[in-house]
């Protein structure tokens, strides 16, 4: 009997390893994305971004964040445990949670190393959201330090509302797998940083008239989102956290499907409805229709029928369609259209879960929706306003002009296939 | 006991999930093994196509496709369930198929959720070798139409003979993962397209001169053969539907080594073909030896041993080198090659299957390959031709001349890369 | 019970199969990561390679190198059984391990064909290092000469001394998942290479001057690290071999939280550095700053804590900038900084494991170290100047001038955005 408990730990810790593989994967996704939908000139920093963020939000996460959304002991339901910030004796709490023993006393179903591998990478996906919005015209070092704060506090205090335990799961909110604590936080904290940066060059001119910056390299942007679709299956699908019984194993495959479906009805939706208002089947609308199925869904892709689940994604993709053009007519300059993509389909996901899910109230999502907005917003824009205040968060005009891959990393990323005299 | 079956089926369930995830990665693959392929001009509506067919045959496969080939009821043998087509009250039927829920009186080993899910990214992989042979001069909505019944009939309709319980698998036809039921349907209606479609403009003069046209991007055609290879360890490796115990899982690890071995064995001789051939180490040529050696093993990856399976993947590589050789003077103008790859390797790894296989037959191998090139080729030069009368297939000269990016997509994969003047 | 043997059995296969097909992954990475650190016109070579390279490895291991890694019968502790290369009947003993039977005498946990495909892969890794050192001047047949030696003795011999249960193991040499065995002893190989090679013409000037030659695709290169890291998860978390009760699947946990922790170690140190040393954020030394974190991790990354590990990676990055920035000025052309980043960063790997692993001792490794270097350096500087004097292992000055495409491949990787006349 007890060599059954131990295969039962040693599958959902496989399970949940790969799981964060495959969540690790997207962080390649969101650079290849970003990178395709950019211009030529500033490819070298976008990947920068993206690598740097991966790595500083897993050192945050792994020395503040976790302990932040997972506390021993909370302070209250709205402030996390923050003894360990203030110098308290944690150490004991977090050895505990980190060194990956079973203990028999808790059951513990899983190996709690790998329950923080699967955190992580969370983390590392809510900061990949910004980076794009941003991108042609940040400071590479005022955006890092921008990440510093973003996953070592501002993610995990409303991660810990909903996952640690806090007021937003008291209040029934439901998010299985980060529609509002992963998409909508990261797309909210790309807003307040667009609003403080300001539109790129040449962008809109003075009478409100705004010139597309086609971005240089669809074949990337293309396989961008067919990373984090295949890294979706291990976002949602391994949020079920558990997979060793029938119950759970039905539960997951169904997560699979769902999610696949939605992707696919956002894809059909954005194609036509793109199809109705430019008459061309646009790419990048289609790829953005992709990711706002994804999105959408995972605030509970296990409750819908597959029907119900392609239809959420079908809406997803016409929502985000007009997003982005409606955002642009703002002049919120969001290059590749992370706040339409992760924030106003995340939102509509957080709704959709009252169609199927009967545990689920519209006033409990409102609630978690603007919770979440507010807290992210202000705290972001605090952030962002310091650093502007501190360091400047937009290179100069001359500098933006050549590209930022040349004043931020001083080499370019298609040295042979660009004319320097076309920039 | 009762955890150990519950075990055992999340296990199974686990493993379908996985694979699945696999092969739903090879749409990433072929998206950019044809970007890759193409010229720069026309690389935006082939990413378009390959995205919006991978959606729209996952909504086909769920409304229609995954009912006829795995009907409650069949008519016969050759005709699938059509009553949920005729309005019959199938609903239940596919409740109970979609729902997931593990039957304890049907001895339901995995999640049927799962297998859905494992069985809908197939339908994909064979729509996908479609787009590869007509890129570059196909219209976009032609195409997509193409897809629907592709993907919601032709494709589902020799799937039941085979893996529905149909006539073939009565017969004693034997095909592991699909050399014949996936790669030469995918083929069979790419040749009915092509056909009816003719070749690229300059690529055939009027006496018989073929002009080589480079694809424009041979990392991409590079990166798109990797992820094949490895989605095909899923594709291949999850075909064995099972892998809960010590035969099953010896099985599978034993499809694993036999279809890496079968790439490699493909990649050293088309290397070597093409080096007698033409004096050169010819990339695209051992990119398509890689794949023809997986496409050749993938009819029974279970059976041989790994020298075998090496020399079977061998065979194929040269196959494929003399027949895209061939097709090109037959004047097929098959731009990726996918014909000769997935069509006349698959033919071959559906034969080969008799050397190493004792349950196999020459004449039951032969009796599946005619039926399904048969049967696919009628029922898709019907639908290509009644598409051609309805909308047409081909975008007007002019169109291809610029490139179909700009009629179809209205936007350029690479508009800093390529002078507009080199067109 | 029996069927829960059969289960852990099943587990620890499939958990094997996925860390092999994950490890395969890598041979992309590489392809990306090469493909995109050289010039445009020695792109469609560079990929040639590492497909045919994996294809080679995969063969030669299969026909002699596992055989000799894992003999039936070693001659002594030092020379592994060659037996069946003498002719002498082995083939019961490779049918044994290949058969994939599970043997309830020899206590066999998991198939031993699913351990011969994660084997293999391995091989094709330490392969994969070398190319990119002598890009971009090395003649292609003379590389695959080199493969067959490589993949089928060099490798094995000294694989065999640690793993196949040789001196090295006896000695209580550490090395859980090959910083020496793959990639030290990958390293060392191109190292011998590059001398025997010379530096690319125009890389140093008679009064050691040194012209950077940049990249032509940051982007692939990004993709191509990102690959690489995810494949680690393999790589690493595989190396475990058992993953079905409590204790190793905890153990597989630490690994994945401690592998990904010193790659985002070495990320942010490798960043800091350049930014220090040349005032910019460079992309190339961070992408090398991640993979000297993971290869040095690869010496144990089960013992240290997390934090130590992300140290570990830190001090990786830190190393493998100084040692690339030492590596040119000592006039060893290494266009992708194999050396320091598989070599350097391995020796400082397989040091670090004595600061958390009380096993292991300084002595161990050092005499470990100085083995692998001796042994490997020696082989392929023997087989590398063979291969010198039959064939010639460097093309024209006039073939270098217009790139190996041409001359090895007879095409090019981008015909469309590189202009001929910028050559």
């Amino acid at each position: 009997m007890e060599k059954v408990i131990e295969l039962s730990y040693a599958l959902d810790t496989f399970y949940l390893l790969m799981s964060g593989a495959l969540v690790m994967w997207m962080a390649a996704g969101f650079a290849m994305l970003e990178a395709g939908l950019v211009r030529a000139k500033n490819t070298t920093e976008i990947l920068t971004k993206n690598v740097a963020l991966f790595a500083i939000a897993c050192v945050m996460y792994l020395l503040v964040g976790y302990n932040i959304m997972y506390p021993a002991e909370a302070v209250n339901s709205v402030w996390p445990g923050i003894s360990f910030l203030l110098g308290a004796d944690n150490e004991a709490a977090e050895i505990i949670k980190l060194n990956g023993d079973a203990d028999p006393d808790n059951n513990s179903t899983y190996s709690n190393m790998a329950d923080f591998f699967f955190q992580v990478v969370f983390v590392a996906t809510a900061m990949s959201i910004v980076s794009g919005a941003v991108a042609e015209r940040m400071k590479l070092w005022a955006f890092l330090a921008f990440t510093v704060v973003m996953t070592g506090f501002i993610y995990p205090i409303q991660g810990f509302w909903k996952w640690g335990g806090g007021f937003l799961d008291g209040l029934g909110f439901y998010d299985f797998a980060g529609s509002g604590v992963v998409h909508l936080c990261g797309a909210t904290a790309a807003l307040a940083g667009v609003i403080l940066l300001g539109a790129r060059k040449g962008k809109y001119d003075k009478d409100g008239a705004i010139t597309p910056i086609p971005g240089c390299n669809m074949p990337l942007a293309t396989i961008g989102t067919f990373i984090l679709w295949m890294g979706w299956f291990g976002f949602n699908g391994g949020s079920q956290l558990i997979i060793s019984d029938v119950a759970n194993a039905n539960a997951v495959a169904m997560v699979f499907v769902n999610t696949n479906a939605a992707a696919a009805g956002g894809v059909i939706s954005a194609l036509i409805a793109a199809h109705i208002l430019f008459g061309k089947a646009d790419l990048s609308m289609v790829l953005n229709g992709a990711l706002a199925g994804l999105v959408a869904i995972t605030a509970d892709p296990a409750s819908p029928s597959p029907l119900l689940a392609t239809i959420i994604g079908m809406i997803a993709g016409v929502i985000v369609v007009f997003s982005i053009i409606t955002v642009d007519k703002l002049q919120i300059d969001d290059p590749v259209g992370a706040i339409s993509v992760h924030g106003v389909t995340g939102i509509w996901g957080l709704i959709a879960v009252c169609f199927s899910n009967k545990d689920a109230t519209i006033v409990a999502q409102l609630i978690g929706i603007a919770s979440i907005f507010a807290f992210v917003f202000i705290t972001s824009f605090a952030t962002w306003y310091a650093l502007k205040m501190i360091m400047g968060i937009r290179v100069t005009e001359e500098e933006e002009y050549h590209g930022v891959d040349y004043s931020e990393c001083g080499m370019e990323a298609y040295p042979e296939f660009t004319d320097s005299s076309k920039v």
